[in-house]
C-alpha cells in the first residue's frame, strides 16, 4: 500500500494498481454503472500524453529522461492493450477531469516503476507537472473524445459500404422483377425491386456522405488551449509542434482549432455528429421496417420477399420464423435517436467556457457509433444477403391491380379512368379485360400499355397509336 | 392617442384600445408568431381577476366601488369573448409577466370607462396596485395555465369516450369475426376482430383513466402565493376566500398548494400532463398504423378491414383512396411527442424559485390538448365508426393458415407439429388435410381442434378425445 | 460436444454449458452489445417458470417427476445466482423469444443433468414441451420485464426517500437562514433556505407518489396469455394457479389482465413508467442545476452554498473544486430523458398482436431505474447531506438588494417605489435609508417592514401602522 | 351554387369560391387547427402549375390557349397573393394530395373565369388532366415543400448574419475588458469579454455554414417523377424542360434528383435540414442561457453584463427587470428541438414509395426556420446590440480570484501552488500579496505575471526572470 493525498486529502492506494487517489475518488463518486470509460478516449488519450511529452522535451521544458520515461509508458500500455487501471466509470462528473487524472496517474506511476528497473533509483515523474504539462482536461478531453469519435466512424463506415454493396448486388439480381409500387400502403403504380433496392442503396449512398463529411468537423480540436482556451502554461514550441506531433503518433489527420476559446466551450461538433448518426438511424428503421412489411406472412401477409431464416420464432407456435435481424436494427435505431436527445440536452446545458457533460455526450455518440456499425453488419450477413424476392406472386399481384390503369388517364382523362377502376373493382375483373370490352381502345394499344415496361415506364407506349387514340378522346 | 409610461420611458398607445405600454413593449419584443396567446388562458386570467377584486374587497384592501368596476369590466369581457385586445403573442419571455400586464391594464382600462359612462367623472383604476392586488404574475400565471389545461381536457376526455364507445360497438358487431393473428407481422394464432377491437378499446379506457388522474394535480394551484410563493402583499383574509371565490367563479374546483414555494417553481403538473398526453398520442398513433395496415391493398395489401372512403387519394392515379383519417392522427401524435419534448427541456431549464419557461409549456400542452381532441372526433366520426371487416376474405386466410397447427403441439409435441408445419408449407397442402392423412389423430378430434371456437381458444376441446390422444403421443 | 437443432438446422454445443442452439443462434444473430439480458429479468424468468412447473402439475399436464426437476433447476439457478449461462445479448430482435429460448435450454437441460445425479437414467425434459409447457414468449417475456422493474423501483424508491429525508434535515438546519430570492435569475423578493429545501423536498415527495403508483401499472401481466393473449394450449387449473403460485415464488402481488389480447399488444405500462422516470429525472437535473448555480464562485459567483469537496477539481488549475455530484446527476438524467424518447418510440412502433420492440424498452427502463437509484445514492451520501449554506453572506445580499422594496408597493403603490427602487441603485444606497430620508413613513415602520420575518412574511407587520400609513398614500 | 364530384360523391360549392370538392373535403377531414398551409408552399405550388403548364405546351400535350390560362391565373394568384381559397388545413393527412388538389382547383377554376372575360364562352380547364397533367402529388407536394424550405432559409441566414455581426463589434469594443473565466460555474482563469464574444461569433459562423449546406441538399427535387417517382404519364419533352423552366420562374436553383424513385420514398432531406436548425438552437439556447447568467443580479448575482432594458419584469415588484429576449429564444429554441423529434419520427414511419407524414414534417420544419429567424432578429435588435459589460467589476473580480494563481503552476508545481490557493482562499488574502510575503518570487516577476496581458496570456510573462525562477523551483 502506498498513499496518495490530493488537495482534499489522503487516501491508501494498492501497491499492484497504477492509479492513484483521483482515480479513487472517481470510483467512490460516480457508482452509477459498471461501464468503464471507452477504451478508444483511453488509447486516445495515452496518445496524447505521448505526444505531449515528446513536444514537451521539444520545447525545452521537459527534460529527455522524463519524455523518455512517460513515452515508454504510454507505449507499453497502448501496445499490450491492457487498460485494466483505466477505471473511471463512463458516466461521470466533473467534465472529463477523473478521466485525464487516470490517466496521468497510471502513465507517471508507471513511468515511474520502469525508471526503478533493474534497481535503479525511480525517477520522480509528477501526474500534473510532468505528464500533464501543457495541457488541461479542457483541452486534452475534447481532443481525447473526438479522436475516439474519429477512430470509430471507420468501422462504421465499412459497414456502410457493405450495405451499400449488398443492395446494388440485391438491385441488379432483381432488375426485371416487377411488382405493385405502393403509396400510404396502397396500391399505387408499379415498379421493380430492382428500382427498390437501388432506391435504398441512393439513400445509404448520401448517409455515407454525410458521415464522411462529419471528419472534417471531428478533426478540429482545441489541444494546446489548456484551461478554457487561453494556451495558458504552454509554450509557443509545444504550441507549434503538438498537434503534428500527436497526427504522426496517432495517423489521423487532426488541425487545431483557429480560436480555441471557442473551440473550448461548443458542442456543435458534437451535435453534428450525433445528428448524423441520427439520420442513418432513422434511414435504417425505415428500411426495415419495410423489410418487415414486404416479407409480412408468410400466408396472411404480403409475402413478397424472403429473408434468411436465421432463428426458431417462437416457443409456442412452432415452424414460425420472425423477421429478427430487422427487428434489432429498428431497436438500434430507437436507441440512437434517443441518445441524440441526450445528446442534444447535454450540449444545450453548457455554460459560459466550458461543458461539463460532455462524458455523457461521448458515451451517447461512441455507443451509437458501435452499435449501428454492429447493426449494419448483422444486417448485411444474416438479412439483406440472402434476401429472396416471389417474383411469381409479385408479377400476379400486378396483373390483379386496377391501379394500373393509371396508365390510361392521359387517354381517356382522369374521370373517365376512375368509372374504369371502379368498375373493375365492384366486378372483381381485370382492368385491362375490362377495357378490351369497352372497344374505346385497339387491343394493341391496350397490351402496349399494360405490359410490364409500359407500366413502368421503362419504355413509353407506342408514340403513333398513343396519338391516334389521344385525338378520339 | 394616450401616454402611457413604465419603468423604461413612455409610449403612445391608440384610444381605441385598451391595452396599454406593457402590451405595446410584449409586441415589439416578441415578434416569434402571430398566434396570441390561448384564449382559454385569458378566460381563466379574467376570472382570476374577478375573483381577486371579489377577496380584495372581503379584506377591505379595495374599495367597493372599485371591486365593482374591476368585475363588471371582467364581466362584459368573459361574456362578450371579444379577446382582441389581448393580443400579446403566445410565445413569449418573461414568464407570463407580459400575459399578466396585458390583463391588468385592459381591465383598469375598460374599468375606467365604465365609470366613466353617462358622462360621469372617471374613476382612478391602476393596474398594479388595483387590478393586480395581491398577486403577482408567479402565482396568477401558473394558475391560469393550469385552468385553461383543465377546461380543455372536457372536450378531450369526451372525444376519447366517444372512442371507446365506437370500439365497443365494432368488437360487439365482430365480435365472430374470426382473422389470423400475427406478432412481428408474422402469422401467428387464430383470433376475432371482436377481441382486437377490445383490445382497443381496453387500451383507450386506461389513457381515459390517465388522463383523468391529472385533474387532481393540476387543481393544485399556487394562487395566493405572490411573489415566489411568500405571499408577500397579501392579506389573511384574501388567502382565505380567494381560492373559493375563484372555484365559485370558474366552475373548477381548485385547492391551493400546501407548499406555496414549491407550487411556484416546480413544473412536475406540466411534465406530468404532458406525459401523459403524450401516452395517448402513442397509443392512438399504433392503433392508427394498424387500421393502416389491415386496409392495406385493396388488392395487394391485408385488405382485412375497410375504412370509410373520405376522399379521392390522388391526383394523377384515379380511383385510389388512401387512409387519411389514421395518417393525420399520426402526425398529430408526433407532433404531441415532439410537444413533449419541448415541454420537458423547458421544465428542466427552470432555475430557483422560478420557471420562466412556462408560456412555451402552457402553448405545447394547450395545443396538444386541442389537436388530440380534434384528432380523435375526426377518427371517430371519420372513420372508426364506418369500419368494415371484409370477414368471408380474414376466415380464409384462417384457413390457409399453416401456423394454426400450434394447436396441435401439447397433444404432438413442439418437434413433431414443426415437422407438419414445415411440409403443409413447402407442398402449399392444408394442415387439417395433412394431419388427417397422416392418420395420427382421429378426424373427428382434428375437426373439433380446427373448429374457430377452438382455434380462438373460446371453448376447448372436447378433453376425452384429447386425453386418449395425448397419451399416444 | 453434443448437437441440437431447431427448425433451421443443427449445431454443435459445447457440453460444458447449459444452453442450446436456439441461444448459440441468438449470440450470432444479435452482435451488437456485449452486455446481456439484465440478471433481474433473468431472475423474474426463472421465477415464472418455476411457478408455471407447479402450476401444471397441479393441472396434471406435467409429471411430478418433471416438475420437480424442473422446480429444482430453477432453485439451484435462483440460488447461486449463477447466470452465465444466460448470454443473450440484451438488446435483440425477436420480441424476447430468444430470451424465454436461452431460460428454457438452461433449466431443462440442468434439470436432466440433476435427474442423471448418482448415475440414473436422465429424464428427457423438453425446453418447449415442458418448461416451456402452458406458456409463451408472448405472456412471459411481458411478465418478466413488468416484474424486474417493479423489483428495481424498491432500491429506487429507497434511495428517493433518502433523499427527501436529506432535505428534510436541510430544512430544519435553515429553516431561519434568509436569502434573496431570485426569479428568471433576477434578484426578487427574500426567503429562507429553509423553504428552498422544503420545496424541493416537496417535489421529491409527488416524485415517489408518483413512481409508487406505477406499481399498481406494472402488476397488471398478461402470464397465461400465451400466444397473442389467447390463452391457447393451457388448462383451465393453470389458469387459476398460475398467477398465486408465481406471486407466493417471487413475494409480488402480480394480477392478471382482464383483457389479456390488450395485455399482450399494448405498451401504455412501458410508457408510463418511462414517463414517469422521466419526470423524477427532469425534477432531480433542475434541483442539480440549482445546487450548482448556488454554490457557483466562490469568489466570482454566488457562493451561497458549500457543497462537500470530493475531488481536486483541474489537471492544471491547482486547489479548484467542482460540482462533480450534481453534474454526474444532470447526465444521468439527460441519459434517463433519452432513454424515454427509445421507450417512445419503441412503444408507437408496435403492430397488431404484439410489440416486438420489448428488449429495447426493457433495457432503456431498467437502465433508467437502476442510473437515477444510483445517482441519488450518491447525490445524497456525497452531496446533499454535506451542504453548507454560507449564512451571512446571505444575510447581507437581502440587506443591500433594493427589490425588497417591493414590501412598499401596498402602502406607497406600484409607481412610488419604483421610483425609490431605481433611485436607489442608482445611487447604490440602501433602500431602507433611502425610504427613512424622504420621511413618508416612520422609522419604526420601516424597521418593521424590513425585518426578515416581515420581507420573509412569516409574519405581517404592524397592522395599526400600517393603516395609518396606508391611509396617507 | 355549383355542383362538384369527384369518386366518392358530389357536393354543393358556393360559387364566390375558386375552390371545389377536395378542398371541402379537406376542411371536414381534418379539422385540427385552423392553421392553413404556409403560404410559402403554395407560392411554390403555384410556380410548379405554372412551368408545368409552360413545359406541357413545349411538350405538346397541352394547347397554347389552356397553358396560357393556366399560366395567366397563376400569375394573377402569385401577384395579388391573394390565397384565400387555399385552405386546406396545414395538419392535413392523405401525404399532400388535398394540397395539390386544392391547387388544381383554384388554377382550373380561375383560369376557366378568365377565359370567359368579356362574356366569352368558357374554355374548360381540367383540375387533374390540365393544371395537373405530368404531375403526381408524389413529385410536387415534396418539390414544393423543398422550395419553401429553400426560401425560409434565406430570412434565417440573414438574420444568423446579422447576429454575428452583432457579437463581432461586441468583441471588438470589449476587446480588453479582462473577466473571472469560469468551468462547470467555478472560477477558472482570467479571459477577456473580447475573447468571449469572439467565441460565439465562431460558433455562429459555423452554424451559418451548417445551413448553407442544406441548400444543395434541398435543391434536389424528384419533379418529374410523377406517381412514386417512375415518371409515368410524362413525356419526354417535359421531363428535359420542366426543371429549367421552375429555375426560371422560380428563381431558384433546383436539379431533378437521378434516381427519382429513392427522391420520392425517402425524407434524408427533411431530417438533415431540421437536424441543422436543431443545432443552431441548441447553440442559441447556450448562448442565451449565458447572457442570463452573466446578466444574472444586478445585485446579488454575477452582474457582468447589461441587457437592455425592454419591459417592467415584473406586476408586483416594481423596478424589476428580467432577460426577457434571452428568455424568448430558450423557449424557440425548446420548440425546434422539439420539431426535430416531430420530424425524426415522420421520417421514420413513411413506408415503401411514399413517406404519408411530409404535411407535418413540412409543417415542423417551416416553423422552425420562421421562429428561429425571428427569434435572432429580436436578440440582435433588442438584445445583443445593446449590452454592455461592467468592466470595473469584471476586472476587480479577477483581481480577487485566488484561481489566478494558476500561472504559478509550472514555476512552483502543482502541489505548492494549490497550497498557496488553499491559504489564500482560507485567509481571504489576495493571492499576489500572498506570494509576495513568501518571498519566493521576486516581486517584479510576480507583478508581470499577475499583470492582465499574462493572465489572459495574450503575452508570455518575461522569459528571463521565469527561467530563473524556475530552475530554483
Amino acid at each position: 500500500m502506498r498513499i496518495d493525498k490530493d488537495c482534499i486529502g489522503e487516501r491508501f492506494i494498492p501497491d499492484n494498481v497504477l492509479y492513484g487517489i483521483h482515480t479513487l475518488r472517481a470510483m467512490h463518486n460516480f457508482p452509477i454503472t459498471a461501464e468503464k470509460v471507452n477504451p478508444v478516449v483511453i488509447e486516445s488519450y495515452l496518445q496524447i500524453k505521448k505526444a505531449a511529452a515528446i513536444a514537451n522535451q521539444k520545447a525545452g521544458s521537459l527534460s529527455a529522461q522524463k519524455a523518455s520515461l512517460i513515452v515508454s509508458a504510454c507505449n507499453q500500455l497502448l501496445f499490450s492493450g491492457d487498460y485494466s487501471d483505466f477505471c473511471v466509470p463512463a458516466i461521470q462528473g466533473g467534465a472529463g477531469t477523473s478521466t485525464n487524472m487516470n490517466v496521468n496517474e497510471v502513465v507517471s506511476q508507471l513511468a515511474m516503476r520502469l525508471s526503478a528497473q533493474g534497481g535503479k533509483k525511480a525517477v520522480k515523474i509528477h501526474p500534473n507537472d510532468d505528464v500533464n504539462q501543457s495541457q488541461s482536461t479542457n483541452d486534452t478531453y475534447p481532443t481525447a473524445g473526438k479522436m475516439a469519435m474519429l477512430k470509430k466512424l471507420s468501422p462504421l463506415l465499412a459497414s456502410l459500404t457493405k450495405l451499400i454493396e449488398a443492395l446494388d448486388e440485391k438491385a441488379q439480381t432483381y432488375s426485371n422483377a416487377i411488382k405493385v409500387g405502393r403509396t400510404q400502403l396502397q396500391d399505387a403504380v408499379p415498379t421493380t425491386f430492382g428500382r427498390s433496392f437501388n432506391a435504398y442503396a441512393s439513400l445509404f449512398r448520401r448517409d455515407y456522405r454525410r458521415l464522411k463529411a462529419t471528419i472534417n468537423v471531428l478533426s478540429v480540436v482545441n489541444l494546446g488551449g489548456t484551461a478554457i482556451g487561453t494556451g495558458l502554461n504552454t509554450t509557443p514550441e509545444y504550441q507549434r509542434q503538438i498537434i503534428p506531433i500527436l497526427n504522426k503518433v496517432s495517423h489521423l489527420s487532426l488541425v487545431q482549432a483557429t480560436d480555441l476559446i471557442d473551440g473550448t466551450q461548443n458542442s456543435d461538433a458534437f451535435t453534428t455528429i450525433s445528428g448524423a448518426l441520427k439520420v442513418l438511424a432513422t434511414d435504417l428503421s425505415k428500411f426495415s421496417n419495410d423489410l418487415r412489411l414486404l416479407s409480412s406472412g408468410p400466408q396472411a401477409g404480403l409475402n413478397e420477399i424472403e429473408l434468411p431464416k436465421q432463428a426458431a420464432g417462437s416457443s409456442i407456435m412452432p415452424g414460425k420464423v420472425n423477421p429478427i435481424i430487422p427487428e434489432v436494427v429498428n431497436q438500434v435505431a430507437f436507441e440512437v435517436i434517443g441518445n441524440d436527445v441526450t445528446v442534444t440536452m447535454a450540449a444545450e446545458s453548457g455554460q459560459l467556457e466550458l461543458n461539463a457533460f460532455e462524458p455523457i455526450m461521448f458515451r451517447a455518440i461512441l455507443t451509437s457509433e458501435q452499435h449501428l456499425a454492429r447493426a449494419m453488419t448483422t444486417l448485411v450477413e444474416n438479412c439483406v444477403a440472402g434476401i429472396t424476392v416471389n417474383t411469381e406472386h409479385c408479377r400476379q399481384e400486378v396483373e390483379r391491380s386496377s391501379i394500373a390503369a393509371t396508365i390510361l388517364s392521359p387517354i381517356l382523362g382522369y374521370e373517365k379512368t376512375t368509372q374504369i377502376i371502379k368498375k373493375a373493382m365492384a366486378t372483381k375483373q381485370s382492368v385491362r379485360e375490362l377495357v378490351k370490352q369497352e372497344h374505346v381502345l385497339s387491343d394493341s394499344l391496350i397490351d402496349d400499355l399494360f405490359s410490364p415496361e409500359v407500366l413502368t415506364n421503362v419504355r413509353k407506349a407506342n408514340q403513333n397509336q398513343l396519338r391516334t387514340a389521344s385525338t378520339h378522346h
